[in-house]
């Protein structure tokens, strides 16, 4: 895989109330990324619904499916026919009381190469409610495409450098973030200002300290009382932006990432061989008191 | 600690081939925080030299020195005069053989807290031959000075977010780190911007991800083959930027930090407390091959 080039594709979408439509809309701004050469796609977190964890509500439950299920059928065919690896945020129904926030992995043959579920799971007091709907996932991955090996972390996810560390460690050359982030409308711009660089230096950092591409696709739009911010990006190794996109508006966003970088850059700065894996074991303290 | 304000100062400084003349100087720059009202001053990695880690030279190992020696008792009176912690980065002779990059922690009645030294060591084939000068430290550490508690990281440690994270849950508010690097002066300039982007982009991230300030104090100056790149900086625990000096001048760098910023971040965005700790054992493997 090293000095290969891949082309990806993030898809940043506006979602209608229907799933049906949005799961349509979805597999058509697949082609469309296809069409400009992306080999492997990722779709937003929980693209098929508007971001019902605003609000506590049971009833949101019958938003879920098992996986295999409808989406990843639907997307298997778009996968084979496109020749293009999708990256899918999901509700997953995986048994009565037993739900995840996902994201499959589908193989450009069409093959379903496996599900990640998101490990850390935000619980805000006003917008965003995911510890009543998910359990917590079980375990970072990495897997094998056909155009190399990806990891995926989802949206809360990104603030952990430790899920990053991991995914690289498992040999993930590029980290997907299937996101639903956004502003309270209400903030101050400057509030939303720090947010948003925040957002992207968290994210960039990840690429930096681990040597690896990162990927995060976004949704746009308001949705009661969260601005979607858009705003999906590409960053190389270095942490340098390859491919950004707007803070509103629906898009395609394809970028080449030139694998080879990644060698190049871990020469240049060789964290990976100067980490003190013998100092490291209070990472999984809470806190030392 | 919480609520109160701390007032910080960074000094930047251009080394002189002289020891005592470095001494001396940092010695009036910590003075003048100190006027400027800074209550812990942060002097640069290795201040008493110039970065002799540019050749491999057994001779300069004779600018090593013992922690208490000279360096402390000349900044032991000073601290105890202007009521200022010092940070100072001092090159260490802990026994024949023995040597570190540490940064000795003298608290504002001028007595020494502890040392702290350098846990990660670059080896650079070009600029930074530090594997042959030191040892590797053997722990990360906070202090409790009379201001509050700090953490101290060194230099290439800044790259590493597990050092952060480490220092964060050993109690420290502000994350200091002594810093000694630089451009190669026939660099691109694209390469330039892009080295410093990413040094402050991983520096913000662990003001981020751990919501804690995190303060840099780099030297300036070319030195051989280092234009060292001064632009030292505050972030604020939301990876907002508190203070940043220029890349070229020498400065004292003054900021406040309302350590009350702390909590207020870490409840809005309360990373600490999601963090996956049953699941990040992996961290201390060097590669799952």
């Amino acid at each position: 895989m090293n000095g290969k080039t891949v082309i990806i594709g993030l898809v940043q979408m506006k979602m209608a109330h229907s799933p049906s439509a949005n799961l349509g809309k979805a597999a058509q701004m697949v082609e469309e990324a296809a069409k400009k050469g992306a080999q492997i796609v990722c779709l937003p977190e929980l693209f098929k619904s508007e971001y019902f964890c605003q609000t506590q509500d049971d009833g949101n439950f019958k938003l879920a499916e098992p996986i295999p299920g409808e989406t990843t059928e639907a997307l298997t065919k778009i996968a084979k026919k496109n020749k293009v690896v999708i990256i899918a945020g999901i509700f997953e129904k995986r048994a009565e009381g037993i739900y995840n926030n996902s994201a499959a992995v589908i193989d450009a043959d069409g093959s379903l190469l496996g599900v990640y579920r998101k490990m850390h799971i935000p619980e805000d007091p006003t917008d965003y409610h995911e510890k009543m709907y998910f359990a917590p996932g079980e375990g970072f991955k990495s897997f094998e495409t056909a155009y190399g090996k990806i990891g995926v972390l989802i949206c809360w996810d990104q603030w952990f450098p430790e899920a990053a560390r991991l995914t690289t460690l498992k040999g993930a050359k590029i980290i997907f973030y299937p996101t639903a982030i956004g502003w309270c409308p209400k903030d101050s711009d400057e509030l939303k200002r720090n947010q948003l660089s925040a957002w992207q230096a968290i994210q960039r950092s990840h690429a930096i300290a681990n040597g690896v591409f990162v990927a995060s696709a976004n949704r746009v739009g308001v949705e009661e009382n969260i601005d979607f911010w858009g705003s999906s990006f590409v960053s190389g190794p270095f942490g340098e932006e390859i491919a950004a996109a707007s803070p509103s508006k629906e898009e395609v966003l394809v970028a080449k990432c030139n694998l080879g970088d990644i060698e190049k850059t871990r020469h240049g700065w060789p964290f990976l061989r100067d980490r003190r894996i013998d100092a490291y074991k209070g990472i999984t303290s809470r806190f030392v008191d």
